[in-house]
């Protein structure tokens, strides 16, 4: 796994963005707790919002089965994001994490994710499959007061 | 444009999510600042925080000159998400726009753009090319408490 994030505070990326370090880019993700998956399905930008936890250095959310989330199981490319945005400063951060998609099975755990207790968009009544991003790059920014 | 929003608000999707009507829908889009759009590059999902704007029925951002953003220009398809959650009471809501994404260098028209006075995530020395999405369908849904 790589990252972009920076050690320097006041390092900029070429849009003029703060540059978030790793430590800050997994802290952020660890406290927010909704996101967005991103793949592509059918040649088509698919972007699907999913309430997720951390297991270890991994992103796990539930979907519900048959759904085109399972496309992007298949090509395993997939990017997650999250952000925040605060309208009255006008300042925002976003993290994204590159990786690949599996679908998780394994009972032992599968348990240790049900117990991070996390509210599902996905039906209660089939709650569907875990899925875990296994992360190649986490990168993050923030959109200082201007 | 089709929308696969519904007039009936107690229609539930697959999922059990409630299904927002097109009104609902195109009010969110116009009253959230910020979304992401995620599009394709070179094979890769990408997904952009931006600040947007509503023109007409079009979703309108600045992103910075020479960046990924050019591709999805050049593949036109991309889709572009607005959220909300609340987590206290754990629900929450998602509009996504499926459809082609394009330059806009038209004078009368950037000028439109301007005067909605948008705090761009792009650098302002360099406040970079608008993006038109010019949508092809909307829908959205809404996680309601459980």
């Amino acid at each position: 796994m790589t990252g972009s994030g920076a050690r320097d505070v006041d390092q900029r990326d070429r849009r003029g963005l703060r540059v978030l370090s790793m430590d800050e880019c997994v802290a952020r993700l660890a406290r927010t707790p909704m996101g967005r998956v991103a793949f592509v399905s059918a040649g088509e930008s698919v972007i699907l919002p999913v309430n997720h936890g951390v297991d270890g250095s991994c992103v796990v959310f539930r979907t519900t089965e048959g759904s085109k989330m399972d496309v992007a199981v298949d090509t395993g490319n997939v990017a997650y994001e999250v952000d925040g945005y605060d309208a009255s400063t006008e300042t925002g951060w976003s993290v994204v994490v590159k990786g690949t998609a599996e679908l998780v099975y394994d009972d032992a755990e599968t348990s240790r994710f049900d117990a991070l207790g996390l509210r599902s968009w996905a039906d209660p009544e089939r709650p569907g499959q875990w899925v875990r991003i296994r992360p190649e790059e986490i990168s993050g920014r923030e959109l200082v007061p201007g």
